[in-house]
């Protein structure tokens, strides 16, 4: 069945803010097996709600509408809405106390417009919403449903998680399972993977079946979605496929997970091998740290870093030579080299790692241009530098250089020894 | 003068993309002085397109849609806009050898399904694409404008910015003159700012004048927007208010732009004032130093830090006393003192700042709850640090950490006392 999401909100055709409320519930119907036919935003006026609202009940049979709920008087959806149904706005007792509750708990005084936020459109049922004050309405007239939903994400998503997805499913999908399957790959890049690794997948492709190559920052997520009438036919369709194109991207591939990020699968094979891991940071400038000290019990195996931004830092702080510093530059291999050896040693931990490079937009020359960094891996087996040139955008470097540095080290704590984007490893 | 935006792309409805080219549109066209009345975002099907395109140019003065126009079979705007004009494709021989030269260049055969990116509907004028190989297409009929973009950013941006915005410019604004001043203000909440430090502003919003306040991780952004017949009568309605509100909330504002960043301004102040800065961060873990390192430039006053997750690195590297630190604990008054002069000291910089608290989710007692923060300041005239409490998400409480950090900063080296959000400086 096809649904229609209708956005309302003067901020969104202003550009002040991105309609993610959107993209968000496009992906999670889809998930759900919701196909989802066209998003419209719109103004915060009557007519327009009215018009554009009956004209999407007309040709699918799920209509969504967020926005329009505030206590302002700019809030016109619920009145847009009761008009539509030759209804009248009347007050919802449960809601008003709940509001009332809410007010007294948080020490405001409870005024005349919010009584508005109270009001609902009589003939319509009442979705609680606990996340906040303004409730959702559910209508359901001949075989059509009409959801209207707040517009702050979370108070959105509640309710689409609570109430709106579950009656979805219940009423429309039957006994069809659906599932999405997400595997991250690093270090190789997309067309290589899906065109040369992975390869041609007709095969395994049929009914229900599909795969799609989303590519990110920190490497390319394959996506495998199938639908089937039950849970073994859904695994019968499914496996096959995964443990194919497992076999065949095996080395790249990170973990699985719709939202795995690099920093929590290098954490999890560093806990599982026992081992600490410290950074010394000149052109990324800290953000290798910060990355990997995002995942919540990375304290486990990152000790720290050191951030060495002047070439000062660099000799006192990270046993880099000074004569070779002078000679070759901060730049260059040997001093990789050294910062990820003097790191490890100095905070004592089994692996130390580096990047010295030029970050850019500045700062490039012939011989060294923007977006060259060296990058350094140290421990008690191996000692190596990668050479790798990214281009001029300084944010975009320090975010790539931060997804190879993650990527070597978990390919190396996995004993695997090709290196990200076809890199060699340069020896001590 | 109202325009219509129509985003074509499955992609968008499956919600693997977020529509943020519409958003970006929409904010550059409400700059310019164009009204977007709705965004309409819907599937790559040829009725669709044709139908939806169709009841915009009745409505509407500026259509412009975006995507739909690549090489594969499922790109089908091009011929949806040629049957809406009742025209043709032909080929257009400027766009066929750009794209045939491009191929060239990147030694990429040139194939059969790229005869069709060359293809262009009669009768319409051809927006020759640098950025890209897609072509973008201008119709005028009856008043009426249709704007046919590539659906990739930085190509619809190039297009946009070349040549429709200086052509709907000249065509139906006349020479009226719109601008947008952007004030950053930081450490300091949304309503405190607009009702208490700034207050009614009823006096200065005449015709043409308005107020937003846009809040966001680092701050909140205030725009002040204005429309005049002339340069000289668009100062004469702004400066006055811009004045104004620089005088009340003084103190708060980091500085102008629309996409100024925090660590720019720190930045700027730094430099000025010719100091030096070094981090020592724990909870924040990478995050002070590799926002302050983002910024081009700023090798000049960032030396260098000390990522000291582990407790012995804080006592190794940033000369916290072992048994101060076994007495209070690492989230503690004393020891984001000692961080802080430890690392200013280490590295020989004026300025040493730190971090040290309970980032989350979990870690917390009844003592020292998740979300708790000492942050340290250490520089030859002042040592003090502040205590903050944040919530339970790990991530927001690393980048608001990251802000007060570097609002902070600013302020001390700009001789403001006050600190952000009221906090209060502890000294040593």
């Amino acid at each position: 069945m096809q649904c229609r999401i209708i956005s309302i909100g003067d901020e969104l055709l202003i550009g002040d803010t991105v309609n993610t409320n959107a993209s968000w519930m496009a992906q999670t119907f889809t998930e759900a097996g919701i196909e989802v036919s066209r998003i419209d935003t719109i103004k915060d006026e009557l007519p327009v709600i009215k018009e554009v609202t009956r004209e999407a009940l007309a040709s699918d049979s799920i209509v969504i509408t967020t926005g329009g709920l505030g206590p302002t008087h700019d809030d016109v959806t619920k009145q847009a809405v009761a008009e539509l149904f030759d209804s009248e706005l009347i007050v919802h007792e449960e809601t008003l106390s709940f509001i009332k509750k809410i007010f007294a708990k948080r020490n405001i005084p409870f005024s005349e417009s919010n009584y508005r936020q109270a009001e609902v459109p009589a003939d319509c049922e009442v979705l609680l919403n606990t996340q906040g004050t303004a409730p959702g309405l559910w209508f359901e007239r001949d075989g059509k449903v009409l959801a209207v939903l707040p517009g702050v994400p979370y108070e959105m998503k509640h309710l689409v998680n609570t109430y709106i997805l579950p009656r979805l499913r219940k009423t429309l999908l039957g006994t069809e399972v659906r599932r999405s399957y997400y595997l991250l790959t690093s270090g190789i890049g997309e067309s290589t993977l899906s065109d040369e690794v992975i390869g041609e997948l007709d095969s395994y492709l049929n009914t229900g079946v599909s795969v799609a190559y989303l590519p990110g920052p920190e490497g390319t997520r394959i996506r495998i979605r199938g639908r089937a009438p039950s849970e073994s036919a859904l695994e019968e369709r499914l496996q096959p496929l995964i443990g194919h194109i497992r076999e065949k991207a095996g080395a790249y591939i990170v973990g699985e997970g719709k939202d795995l990020r690099l920093a929590e699968a290098v954490g999890t094979v560093l806990l599982q091998e026992q081992l600490t891991i410290a950074v010394a940071e000149s052109c990324t400038g800290g953000s290798v740290a910060d990355a990997l000290t995002d995942i919540p019990g990375s304290s486990r195996y990152v000790k720290g870093g050191v951030i060495a931004y002047d070439n000062e830092v660099k000799i006192a702080q990270l046993e880099v030579n000074e004569d070779v510093l002078k000679e070759v530059g901060a730049v260059s291999k040997q001093v990789a080299l050294q910062m990820a050896r003097g790191i490890a040693r100095r905070l004592g931990t089994d692996i130390g790692v580096s990047t010295t490079g030029i970050a850019g937009p500045g700062g490039g020359t012939k011989a060294k241009p923007v977006g060259l960094v060296w990058i350094g891996f140290w421990n008690k087996d191996q000692h190596f530098a990668l050479r790798a040139q990214f281009t001029k955008d300084r944010l975009a470097n320090k975010k790539r250089t931060t997804a190879v540095v993650m990527e070597m080290t978990r390919r190396v704590t996995s004993n695997i020894e090709e290196m990200p984007y076809g890199l060699k490893k340069q020896p001590a």
